[in-house]
């Protein structure tokens, strides 16, 4: 591989690795927020979106597909660095009024990074000309945003009136 | 300290340490980038972000001072898995097509990451009704938010078609 000559498909390529690991390491993450959560709303939420992940993970793999390559993960240092400071929420918070802000935080933390990798990843398959790869994105992409707009929603109603009542 | 007890105050101090941490290596990394990057639009847009970031740290010292405490760093491990990313990228595409479509793709994953921080400090210090914060942090969620929309900008008009061209 001579790095001079890498070119957008590569780095779409790349790209796609570094989420699929992201979406593997969230799924595996978030049945512990959904256990550590303490409002049945944000557990609620927790669980939705795993059941989505996993549908976000098949559409992946179709992304995949459509560029002729096989399904790879391959470790992304952002979303370990990310899920580290959730499990550090869960750890010193355990049990503490202001542990279900924490957990949104964190949570809302993971969703904005995938919304902006599959926004990066979206417009780059735009412009390769991937038309399928771009409808798959983009149903990712609104389901991210919609489940960081339902965690504000609880953020706003929930967790900081227990977080003040402590 | 008993974790038990810990309340929404301590939440929203330990959260402003990890992202005045955050801001403080997004400065060291912006000149690095600016430095990489290809387009001049880029490079014009890397070289104002880190004017802007030296107001945000400013801005952070405020915040500081309205809960009576002094500025004070904690290693925020997100925002180093995500600089780490970049830094990858500037090594494996260097002098590569792709290099400014992930550089942005980098400095987008960067800006969301923060637009999620000030997003939920702005939110709790409305709960915590501290006035003057929540003035500060909307000054700077707003101007994060105008650089990711200047960066997609950026990534549409220039970048894909520098890729595209090679």
């Amino acid at each position: 591989m001579t790095p001079k000559t890498k070119t957008l498909d590569e780095l779409f390529h790349d790209t796609l690795k570094d989420i699929y690991f992201a979406e593997k390491k969230i799924l595996t993450t978030l049945p512990k927020m959904e256990k550590a959560a303490q409002a049945p709303e944000l557990k609620k939420a927790f669980a939705k979106h795993k059941m989505e992940t996993e549908g976000q993970v098949a559409r992946l793999e179709k992304v995949f597909a459509a560029i002729d390559k096989k399904p790879q993960a391959k470790t992304c240092d952002a979303i370990v660095g990310i899920t580290d400071e959730g499990a550090e929420i869960m750890k010193e918070y355990k049990g503490s009024p202001a542990l279900d802000a924490g957990l949104l935080a964190a949570a809302q933390a993971v969703e904005h990074y995938e919304i902006s990798r599959y926004g990066t990843l979206k417009t780059w398959a735009n412009e390769l000309g991937l038309g399928d790869a771009v409808r798959l994105l983009q149903q990712t992409l609104d389901e991210e945003k919609k489940t960081d707009a339902t965690l504000t929603e609880i953020a706003l109603s929930v967790v900081n009136q227990e977080a003040e009542a402590a």
